[in-house]
C-alpha cells in the first residue's frame, strides 16, 4: 500500500483543494461565509469518494455528514472535525491576509491553516488517496464536520445524542490541536474535565473608608478568602466534601504509557515561565492527566492600582477553574461546591460559566498502538501515547453520549498559532497527516473488535 | 465678654477677609499660588492683632508663623492649621469658579472653605474679636499655619523637631474636618494611627493556561492566600507575633466618654452601605478608637472581568491597610509584618506604601471640659468628647514629636465637601468657629497646667 506515492503524485492537487477552503471564509461566532463553507466541505467529501453526504441542521450551523460504507461486518471510523474558524483578529498582525492562503518558508498561513481546516482536509484527502491506491476502503467511514467548534459546540451533545444510530462506530478518531514540540506526534486518550464557578460577595452598597470605617463594615475580601480556605488546604488538598470520590487511580498500563512520555524539566519550567519547579516525569503526568484541579483564576476585590488607597472594598469576587478528572461529573462537583458555600458562606452567591465532562477511552483498546505506529512511520518521528491531555475539550460526546472510544492524534505543528494572527500549518504535516490517517485506516481492518 | 457682638457688628469685614484668602489660589500639589497666600496670611495674622509674625522655610512649601505673647506664666495655645488646598478636580462639576468664593443658601463655596481656609480664618478672626472685645488676650498664642498639609505634611515632623523650643505650648488646637451630622459638635482627643503595605508575588513569567499547565505551575493567588491566613484567623484576630503587645485598653474615663457620645445603628448602617451591621454602642466606638484593624484595601490576580478566561494567574498582589492604636509603633509594626512574611512566605515581597503614629491626649486633661463647652455654647448645639477618630491625621506630631497635649475641634459641615468638587463651609459655622475660639481662649487663662 504505497500512500506516500500517491500523495507525491498529488501534492499540488491537494494543496489547491485545501487552499480553497481555506480562501473561504467560515466564521460562527459572526456567521459570516458558514453555509458557504459547509457546502464546498460536501463538495470536498463527494470529490474524494465519499458516496453519501448530506447537510444536517441544527440550531445555529449546520453539520456536514459524509458516509462511506463497505459492510455491515467491518469496523467503523467516525472522524469528526470542524469547518468553522476564529474571528481573524488583529488584521494589522496578519503578514498576509487571513483568507488568502500563502505558502512561506513551508508554512501554509491562513486562518484555519491548522484549526481545523488543514487537518480535517487531510483526512479527507485521505480516502481520495487511499481510494487512489487500493481502490476499496476496508472500513466504514463516517464524517462528522461541525460548524459550531469555535463557539463551544453549543449544539453537538445534542447532535449526537440524536443521532445515535447514524453515527454508530467503533472508534472516533480526531486531528486537532498542536503536537508535541519538535514535531512528535502523540495519541491522546482522553480530557480532563472542567467546571467554571465564579464566586461573589456584595458586602456594602459602596467603598468605605478603611480609617472611619475601619472595624465597623465587614471586610468581602476576607469573608471570601475563609470561604476558600474551607474549600482547600495550605497543601493544596480541596476540603470539598465528595470532591475526591470519584477520582479513579491510573491504570498499571497508564503508568506505563507515561514512562515511555518524553520529560525534559528544563523545557518543563521554560514552558511555564517558572525556573523553580521541581518534578519527576510521573509527578508531572499524574498531575496534569490524573489529578483534579481547584484554580483560581482571578480573585479581584478593592483597589489594584499604584499606591495606596485607603477603602473597605465593597465586594469580591473569585473565578475558580476545576479541571476534572475521571470519574468527577461537572453537574455533581457544582452540587458538592454550592452545598458547600450554603453551608459555610450563605451570601455568598455561586454562579457557573462553564463546564466540560472529564472523558477517557482505555489504553488496552487493540488499535491504540497501531495509530501510534501509524503516525510513527508517517512522520518519521519517535510517537507517543498520553492518556489524557491537561486541558479539555468535548471529547465525552463520543465516550460518554455515542459511547464509543475516541483518540485525538494532533497533525497540526505545535507554534501553529490557532486563535491568533499568522496562524499557520507546516506544509509537510499536512501530507504527512493525510498519510497517518490512511495508515489509521489500513490498520483497522486488522482489529478484531 | 460679649464675643457674639464683636462677630455680628463685624459679619461682612470678617468674610471679606475670608473670601481674599479663597480667592487666592494656593495649590500646595502644583505649586500654584502657595507664596502668595502665604504671604496673605501673614498679613491676616498682622491685621488681626498677631505682633510677631515671620515666614518659616521649609523644604518645599514655607510655614506662616505667628505669636501673641502675653507673659511667660501665661498657659499657649498653639493653633495649628493649613493655607494650602486641594487641586480642584474636574472643573466642569462645580458650580461656581473654585477660586471664586460665593455665597449659596447660606454656604461659601469655594476650594478651601471647609479645608482649611475657613476654619484656620475663623481662628484668626477670633483673635481680632477677642482683641476688640477685650483689649488684651489673657493667654499667649502661637499660629502655625503650614502649606504642606494636602500633600501628606511631608516636612512637619522635622520642621516641629527643629523649633521644640519656638512651639513650646500647652496645648495644640487645631480645626480641622467635618464635624458629626447635623451640626452637632465634637472634640477629638486622638487619631489612630496607620501602617500601609503591599504583599506582592510573581510566581511565573506570564499567566499559564489553567488546563494545559494545571497542577504544574504554582497559583501566586493562592499563596498569598495562604500568607494572609497565617496573619490573621478567620474570626479576625491579628496573628503575628507581637502586633498586639502595645495595644492600651481604653481608660474608665475614655469609657464614660463613650457611653456619653451619639449613637443610632441605622444611622450607622445608612453611613457604612450595610443593612445587617449589628453592634452596641459600645461595640462600635471601642472597635473605632481602641482596636487596631487589618484591612485588605486590595486584592487583585488574574481575570477579574466577565464572564471565564482560563488562566493560572502569573502573580498576585494584596494591599494591607493596618489602623494602629496607642501605643502601636508603625516601625515596629512594620518590622513585624516583615519577619512574619519572611518567616511564613519568603518569596513574598513587602513594600510600605505609607505610615502615621497613633496619637491620643489624655481625656483627664483639665481644659477638655472647657473645651466641650465652648463650642456647646458657641455652635447652640450638644457637643461631644470622642477619644480618637477611627481614622489618620499627622497629630503624633504634637504629642510626640513637641510633646504637647492636641484637641481637633472641626467647624466645617459634616458635607464640606473638601477634596470634591463644590467644596462649601455653611457661613453660620464661620461665624460659630470664631465665637468658639474665642470661648477656648477665654477659659485656658483659668486652666491650672
Amino acid at each position: 500500500m504505497d500512500f506516500r506515492r500517491v500523495i507525491e503524485a498529488n501534492r499540488e492537487s491537494y494543496m489547491d483543494e485545501l487552499f480553497e477552503v481555506l480562501n473561504q471564509k467560515s466564521i460562527s461566532a459572526q456567521n459570516d461565509g458558514i453555509r458557504e463553507c459547509a457546502e464546498l466541505m460536501m463538495e470536498k467529501l463527494k470529490g474524494s469518494g465519499i458516496g453519501h453526504v448530506e447537510l444536517m441542521e441544527t440550531e445555529i450551523h449546520p453539520v456536514v455528514y459524509g458516509e462511506y460504507h463497505v459492510s455491515d461486518d467491518a469496523p467503523t471510523i467516525l472522524v469528526y472535525g470542524h469547518y468553522d474558524v476564529q474571528p481573524p483578529g488583529p488584521i494589522e498582525e496578519w503578514e498576509s491576509p487571513p483568507f488568502e492562503p500563502m505558502i512561506r518558508e513551508g508554512r501554509i498561513y491562513a486562518r484555519g491553516a491548522g484549526d481545523n481546516k488543514g487537518q480535517i482536509m487531510a483526512q479527507i484527502m485521505a480516502i481520495r488517496t487511499y481510494l487512489e491506491a487500493e481502490g476499496e476502503l476496508p472500513v466504514n467511514v463516517k464524517f462528522l464536520i461541525e460548524g459550531e467548534e469555535e463557539i463551544g459546540s453549543v449544539n453537538l451533545d445534542s447532535f449526537v445524542a440524536q443521532h445515535r444510530e447514524k453515527l454508530k462506530a467503533d472508534l472516533v478518531y480526531t486531528s486537532d490541536g498542536p503536537m508535541l514540540p519538535n514535531g512528535h506526534p502523540y495519541v491522546l486518550l482522553g480530557v480532563r474535565g472542567m467546571l467554571y464557578v465564579e464566586l461573589a460577595l456584595r458586602e456594602a452598597d459602596f467603598d468605605n473608608h478603611s480609617g472611619n470605617k475601619g472595624n465597623i463594615v465587614p471586610n468581602p475580601a476576607w469573608k471570601l478568602m475563609d470561604l476558600l480556605h474551607t474549600m482547600r488546604s495550605a497543601d493544596g488538598q480541596v476540603l470539598i466534601e465528595g470532591f475526591h470520590d470519584t477520582v479513579k487511580a491510573p491504570t498499571e498500563r497508564e503508568m506505563e504509557l507515561i514512562e515511555k512520555l518524553p520529560f525534559d524539566l528544563e523545557e518543563v519550567r521554560r514552558n511555564v515561565g517558572h525556573a523553580g519547579i521541581e518534578m519527576t516525569k510521573a509527578e508531572y503526568y499524574r498531575k496534569l492527566c490524573f489529578e483534579p484541579t481547584f484554580n483560581i483564576s482571578g480573585f479581584t476585590s478593592g483597589y489594584g492600582g499604584e499606591g495606596a488607597k485607603t477603602i473597605i472594598p465593597k465586594d469580591a469576587k473569585v473565578k475558580i477553574d476545576m479541571r476534572l478528572v475521571m470519574d468527577q461529573d461537572p453537574d455533581v462537583i457544582f452540587e458538592l461546591v454550592r452545598d458547600h458555600v450554603a453551608k459555610h458562606a450563605p451570601d455568598v452567591s455561586v454562579k457557573k460559566l462553564g463546564q466540560m465532562s472529564p472523558s477517557r477511552s482505555s489504553a488496552d483498546l487493540p488499535f491504540i498502538e497501531p495509530i501510534r505506529k501509524a503516525a510513527e512511520a508517517s512522520f518519521g518521528k519517535k510517537t507517543f501515547i498520553q492518556p489524557s491531555m491537561g486541558g479539555s475539550l468535548p471529547d465525552a460526546v463520543w465516550t460518554k453520549v455515542l459511547g464509543t472510544p475516541s483518540v485525538v492524534v494532533p497533525y497540526a505543528n505545535v507554534d501553529e498559532a490557532n486563535h491568533s494572527p499568522n496562524e499557520n500549518l507546516v506544509v509537510e504535516h499536512f501530507y504527512s497527516g493525510i498519510e497517518t490517517t490512511c495508515r489509521v485506516i489500513a490498520e483497522m481492518k486488522h482489529i478484531k473488535l
